[in-house]
């Protein structure tokens, strides 16, 4: 069962300041906190009979077995499922090689936390196992961000740091941003290192990581050159851009 | 200003059954009203004092100046913004040819109003100007919806029917769904007209529908042939696959 205290603790989990000082995250469902067991420590896991009894092997400091209706209590989904847990939040080492070496995203102030978890399970789908964030980009752990990766949260790892710091770290590692006024990137040759910037859902990309970018890239619409009011949405973008990068790599 | 009743009118519009007896859908925002005022018949529009100051030539049957307190009150938003309104919803007619002749979307049974709203906003991107739902699939005038198409709903005309009826009435028009088991669609012709079928977003596409679909897709991952627990939400598979589409009829 599930005292008052720990109903509570679990919906202090929404807010980043507890989150911080906790280093925690929350898991919601059977998929996505599967996914996660066995990737992240386990400080708590709440789950029905039925579940526990399928998953006799979990390992968590704490394990509470509990009711549907003590679940849908704890839970902050609409519909809660079976299950819940508080995983550790991991601790990764940014280096610049991740850049020079692979394909890695940069993500310029995202503020929705579901495109942030969206834009992540993409990554994952499309072998790309960094993301670099700016400090005011949306906090991964939220949980709505950890829901939408559908379980890539356990493969990418998301750093926060300094874009431009960074950038300039990479020496003459390319640096790709979409632009209206960039290159149409069906006609140009696209790496397999590097890093893919992706701006601010209202903003776009800042100007101070815009002076940084030395490969502007245009998505072009269809048919080309129509004039609308259109746009696309930045996980949307992202994932149009980083499958035309792994085509070329792979396909063409 | 706004009356008590005409609040909780606004209010009723996130219901569908309220929306279907008064065929209408609500707009907020100046970007996305400013873009369909003009599209559609305006039943109402309530904005602040300087909204309507910089639009002087807005046709509604009724227009309210409000405080923006009185905008908070009336608005489904967490940011209410300057100006929202209520709109007359399109009548339109469904015809074959439209897959035929030109590259339509169907949608089977999508369940989250975002999805939908994204994908209409992509489908503007790319030159779809048909999506054909199937009946189950979440209302388009959902305001949830609408807010995420971006305006895209001005262009884009969407449409509900029975799918496997509307397939059978496409004679030999190639119908497309992705699948694990389909073809690399790097790897195979693509057409300019047809059906693309996208499936729920839990359960893919439903097995009466599956039966109808005659050429079987699958967006490769990266790198090929890796074994994880992966996979793409359904408006970030619906846009890779059509930017594939019109990649290979304007650029390849």
């Amino acid at each position: 069962m599930l005292s008052k205290n720990k109903i509570k603790y679990i919906h202090s989990l929404e807010l980043k300041k507890t989150r911080k000082e906790e280093q925690v995250f929350l898991a919601e469902g059977p998929k996505l906190t599967g996914d996660l067991l066995g990737h992240f420590p386990c400080r708590f896991l709440a789950a029905t009979s039925s579940w526990l009894q399928a998953h006799p092997d979990i390992q968590a400091n704490e394990i509470a077995e509990v009711s549907q209706e003590e679940l849908s209590r704890a839970s902050l989904l609409k519909t809660p499922q079976q299950v819940l847990a508080v995983f550790e939040q991991p601790q990764y080492t940014l280096s610049p090689d991740f850049a020079r070496q692979s394909l890695c995203l940069a993500l310029d102030d995202i503020q929705d936390p579901g495109n942030l978890g969206t834009i992540i399970r993409l990554a994952d789908w499309f072998g790309i196992e960094h993301i670099i964030c700016s400090q005011n980009t949306v906090d991964v752990y939220n949980p709505k961000t950890i829901q939408a990766t559908m379980g890539g949260i356990a493969r990418v790892k998301v750093h926060y740091t300094s874009l431009p710091e960074f950038i300039h770290s990479l020496g003459d590692a390319p640096v790709f941003g979409t632009f209206l006024d960039g290159e149409n990137m069906y006609e140009q040759p696209l790496s397999t290192n590097g890093l893919i910037v992706m701006g601010n859902e209202g903003n776009g990309i800042g100007k101070e990581v815009e002076a940084l970018i030395n490969r502007k890239l245009y998505i072009p619409n269809y048919p080309q050159g129509k004039e609308t009011s259109e746009s696309l949405n930045v996980a949307i973008a992202t994932a149009v851009i980083c499958a035309e990068f792994r085509r070329q790599a792979a396909w063409k």
